[in-house]
């Protein structure tokens, strides 16, 4: 990270539930190669099993930034694995950089998907991992992605990054909202990407999935849910979840220098490093998607 | 098909739920290449999507040979399409090509589970299914198979056919089941294979198998079930059913006439066709394994 | 297929090597559901092994549409396969429809190339088959495609059409081709298309891949060819070519139909059935890209 | 490793080629868990992209062992990584342990061909590659091995070893080898393993395998060769080669604990260190398969 015009290290720290504050932390020594870099959070602490066969996100000792115990990186100055620092090319931003977290969501989760050109697409739930994954599926060459929530205005959003179809959701069954997804589609979707982690959009995720398809479940509900899990086996509907994300650092960039993929509206405010207690207050309200806390302070802009 | 002493065509025919009648049903003209074949019983009848993705099993409008409305060929004589008819070789009998049907089942589960050399794989049942399963998996090349069940005489019929271990089940959680067969293998298995279809077995299977590993739902059950799929989710466990089979019987014949594996022992029964009320009785019981109606009056030892 | 406005059948019969006749042929009976379709020139005339699982292109029987024993399709009217072919959404044009065969290839081979998200892409060849590789990789996600060509005018079509870079070749050997590919995309590319079938490309694209990468061969060039092939295997560059396609014309409609890839700068000649030897001659002497005949005399603009 | 008696540490050093010498090495000092271990020989030095997806043999700055510049480690005392180092179950011995090696070859080599239940395999060579080859390829399922070479009596240690079939070769060409591979396996492999590095073996190969299948080059020989490969590329049979291996210790680790595979006939002579030059001499003059040197001096046995 470049440096900031003085030495202090202004630092977000938890110090336990809900219990954030701003504090001056000391100034990381840092190793050779400092350079612009992406930071990708997790890094494998030993070369495990899992590791070696190239999912090193499901390493269980993996050092995970701001994951407690971790300290996370908001802050001026931070030292971190130079195996996971990304050179960023001079026409990708800070700010894109910083996109590429949620991307990878996006990246990983349509990746396990199986996502092809010409797929058709089911994204339930338009949040900022919904739209990610929208984003994401087009992006790999998706021939119609059907978004689908309960808020209107967060489906507009949809409509707006890329969506070939919403649907807002009101009371109908998971069975009926199948039905609607097909219709829409033409056909059953090859992939459907849960967002929301709610018992009832699985259960739709299940119903709506093309036989032989994928149910991706990137949203964390409840401990136990209750679903036809018989309807999906029968029709050889394969659920996986995803765990974070791997290998996805160096694609992200690649996207973004190559402008093949635009994450920018899903930005909706900006915060300095000082005012990051009024941030993660605008995340808590839910108002907007993304809420960017901007650390350098010669760096504020988009 | 061989042609019987006599021009009869004994047949079984189901006339509605528990109404099975032996009938004598005229016998079908053969098409051209008659030979000694082994039958698998769905054949699609159109090449729709699913067909020409390789996944014939999953076409809505496959023959299956004795799923109504489709009749089936307990009988004497059978027609059946030549592209599903496969030459077995003169040191395959036929009843080892009337054991590739179950045999196929194992064959396709362990394949979409993604078992290879070294593995260490959970079946989950030891009845006819779960026991072609430990055969399959064993010849696939699993290091250590270990086997589930309530029912000790089954579970002795697992060790009989090559399981490495036994797991008797009582009154276990399914949290403290996943915990002995950890601590039995020496690490999560890579595949589990849950042929019961019990709710609390598909709970177990999901807390057994290893982060990134595979559950295979061959077992059907109930409708709906109640199962931590959050904790598959984050732990990237992929939950795959299995629809019948497909592309089975010519690795399957491949593998019989090589001697590499060996079916014979599932089969506890054999019954002429003219007993085949009580060859259906006997299993109904659940005593044996596989109880087998020979259709062939000169053919009636193993 | 659409009714001509008379019932007459102009056809184009090839009598021999360069014996090109148009004939007026028998209109052949419809079977039931006659629609506007796109037709897949292969339809398999037995369910065999390859059919079975999935790769139909490969079954040594295969009706093929103008590959000589079987008859073309140049024809006013024509019957084929009804599960071979493939209804038109209403906004796709017959001429896009006729473009599904050269975009067949590129999905293909980019498929087989396993082609993603974010990748760097090497296409040797700027000839129409080059062009669809390129447009099919940027539309199945590919950051940058590097397009070589000795041929200064195609690889301008080739910018034209989406390429990141072009490289124009001269008499440099192929590891120096290699370097400077390299040195463009900033690191090898993970997937190489070669597109020529001349033998220095082959080699060009061996030394090229990254380590672990893959190079598709889909030009067709001399029987036997001299290349480094320990480089490619001790650097795992795993080498697949193609014949025809498979399991693509369901995916190349749904992306024309929602318009994500633009098919329509490839066809650079349009010529009425009437004119097909003139049509033929075009193509030969090598001036412009696809060269279209349109056989139905009430559709004759793009 | 365990400890020597005495605390020398009897080291074969390569001071160039052809130039070894037995010297005694400082003993180094261990990191903490020193356990019974096989040892893995390449060890990854930084985390990079061929690392993350699970490639890490393909790493260009891999440490490994007895490759120049890297030491090797015929001595007493050795340090290693210590996430390369696998602990040994107390029915392993330390001389299966040490075949872990050679037999790594075979378990990466099948994996990358994708061999499986009931294939046929050809094995191209019987020198000790193509003996692990075969064995592999038997543990994993394949129906029917049959392996080729010019010399009687390795082809007699094949079938000793588990090959269905052996077939010497003489001066017949490549396209006659091929048609006797195929009529006496019945039709052709599915895959294809090549472990002479002749050009006329893998022209062989390319004959050989079935269209769709995959032709894996293990051996390594000239710079360039001359093949056909659009006779490979137009049936599509896959060429992967292979550059040591990668995640297969804990999975050979598991076969040789459960007794599922037994190498001990591959190892036919066994040196004391003290006698490593004799050792060289005998693997040099090409009598026998494997050459063991036993560095342990309590542990001389089998």
């Amino acid at each position: 990270m470049a440096a900031a015009a003085k030495a202090d290290n202004l630092s977000l720290v938890v110090h336990g539930p809900g219990d954030l504050r701003l504090e001056n932390y000391p100034v990381p020594e840092p190793g050779p190669n400092g350079d612009r870099v992406a930071i990708e959070p997790g890094s494998p602490r030993e070369n495990d099993y899992f590791c070696k066969i190239g999912r090193y996100n499901l390493t269980p000792s993996i050092f995970f930034c701001a994951t407690p115990p971790d300290d996370g990186n908001l802050s001026r100055f931070y030292k971190h694995n130079a195996d996971f620092c990304y050179k960023l090319p001079d026409n990708v931003t800070f700010e894109e950089g910083a996109l590429i977290e949620p991307l990878s969501v996006g990246i990983y989760a349509c990746r396990r998907g199986g996502v092809s050109l010409g797929n058709k697409i089911l994204v339930c739930g338009a949040g900022p991992i919904g739209l990610v994954n929208l984003i994401v599926a087009k992006a790999m060459g998706a021939a119609q992605v059907l978004v689908t929530d309960m808020n209107a205005s967060r489906l507009s959003k949809a409509k707006e990054v890329g969506a070939d179809f919403i649907l807002q959701i009101n009371k109908e069954s998971p069975k009926e909202i199948a039905s609607k997804v097909e219709k829409l589609l033409g056909s059953k979707p090859e992939v459907t990407i849960e967002c929301t982690g709610a018992e009832s959009s699985i259960q739709t995720g299940i119903y709506a999935t093309i036989s032989g398809g994928t149910l991706v479940l990137v949203g964390m509900g409840a401990e136990m849910v209750s679903v036809p899990l018989v309807h999906a086996a029968a029709r050889e509907v394969d659920i996986k979840g995803v765990f974070r994300y791997c290998n996805t650092w160096p694609m992200a960039i690649s996207m973004l220098a190559s402008k093949t993929i635009n994450v920018k509206p899903l930005v909706t405010h900006r915060f300095p490093l000082e005012k990051a207690m009024e941030a993660f207050e605008t995340s808590k309200q839910g108002v907007g998607l993304k809420v960017m806390i901007k650390c350098d302070p010669n760096d504020q802009n988009p």
